[in-house]
């Protein structure tokens, strides 16, 4: 690979999450979708809208055409997740479930926060602005994919999910607004996301209902 | 509260319509996710993406960057709704059908659709435009919130719902663009759709089908 | 008719694509509604949204505000299909699932891709962009329409009907980035796109699924 290709994968804190994220949020999109036996067709935009969803409201959030499709490198490391999950359902026999599905989901998640707060920071948002831009460009790809799957969007009822993508930002916002220390702020986000996500699933943590608080008379 | 606060808050006809606008919407998204048993998180997102997703999809449509992003006030005023419903909750048995939450959704309704049509005139579209982007920031959120709570948006079998939003946003273009008065568009506009709202739920009224009509052979 | 009317629907390749699509759009979308016994005004939200939402998705995706909301005429198309769709129930059975209805669609979905592509090429988006664009276009009214409707969005399932833009749009890319013959280009996107589909369903063609190519164990 040439070493401008490189640059424009990993030249900056926010082209190397963009990268990650590409690829893993379009292989957990694509293995949904084959678990419901979709078509290869089918595949390929559930595994794509994942990927793009996310980032592209977050550039609408922010009034400009969406990076997905302006730099014709992405749709490449889109198709790259796809072909790869396609893959791992020839080896394994429940991919959509599979360790490996998983953790790539969590590195999906905290890659996009981070990238969504980089893009909302640039932006001039308020620091609840980043937060929430950060939040949405992670999870907005598997709320569409799970509409698309024609189930209730699953960040709703996995407990730990967007709240992963909150805590992360908060962090950035902190050490970035705050500290000034923008690639160090990156990091921790990334990190942040990621190890609470993955703790999360690990223990089955979960945050309790309005009723099991017994706030319901 | 101070004096600035106060005319951030209630200071001209938008500010004081998206005020009431967003906590009272906050407060009936939130109670709806209360009844379906979402976690704390769950309840927080559905109340939040009820007040501000019509606001953002209004703003997205005049491209300019969602108020709700910039202005830190707007999400306190929707975690006042979110809170609310919470102790709503704690002292009424059926809190989503109370006819607290259904004033409350009536009174939303009215000060999205006039917080709507002020922004799409000042963006100087056409006079279906008001209407249309007027209807959507009223109904925009409900629709996203029964989206995430996995049902047919209700806006389409609730009978005089967005159809109160389209009579309100009329009278605004009819006073605004054609008689030239803001001030009382704005109150009007409000006035038609709260109370054709309220006199509809009252008596139960409907939109007949094409069936009942006697159009299908 | 006045000639300054007609110069508006028909003066141009984008203008007049984008009546016909209008047109036979809001009939198959009314059509839908009036299968599901949806009230009057949901019929006309959803022949409208089938109408408007591919397009204003586009319009979002290169930042400008929707066309539906700046030109009057648009609207008045939209519902001369709602009330084609009307008609067609008084004297046809199944007005959804009749011949009328599926031409429609494939003349509809032919005249979207193309709409998109010339506004996805003007506003200078990369190649994959084009073909994104156009297939957005066409496919995101019926997508909005089926979420509306409380289904799945059909298109995933629908063999070759959101493929039948991407192949439309990928003949207008190859004609008018790389031969540079706009109008031919446009001729050519439409007609691929609308005789593709109408094969695809007399013959009743599919993709096939990851299962059937035997690469599941």
């Amino acid at each position: 690979m040439s070493q401008d290709v490189l640059t424009a994968l990993f030249g900056d804190p926010f082209a190397a999450m963009n990268t990650v994220g590409l690829v893993a949020f379009a292989l957990v999109g694509a293995s949904k979708a084959i678990r419901e036996e979709f078509d290869l067709f089918g595949i390929a935009i559930v595994g794509l809208m994942m990927a793009f969803a996310g980032g592209a409201t977050r550039d609408l959030l922010v009034t400009r055409v969406p990076l997905a499709l302006q730099t014709p490198i992405e749709i490449w490391l889109g198709l790259l997740g796809v072909g790869l999950a396609m893959g791992l359902n020839v080896v394994l026999s429940t991919p959509d479930t599979h360790p490996i599905t998983l953790v790539s989901d969590a590195i999906g998640l905290a890659a996009f926060t981070t990238t969504g707060a980089i893009v909302a920071t640039e932006a001039g948002v308020s620091a609840f602005g980043v937060v929430a831009i950060g939040t949405i460009n992670a999870v907005g790809g598997g709320a569409v994919a799970d509409v698309l799957l024609n189930r209730s969007p699953f960040i709703l009822f996995e407990d730990f999910y967007a709240s992963c993508s909150v805590l992360g930002g908060t962090a950035y916002v902190l050490l970035s607004s705050v500290a000034g220390v923008d690639g160090v702020a990156a990091a921790v986000c990334a990190g942040t996301t990621v190890l609470v996500r993955l703790v999360a699933v690990s223990y089955d943590w979960h945050v309790p209902t309005v009723q099991e608080l017994g706030l319901r008379s």
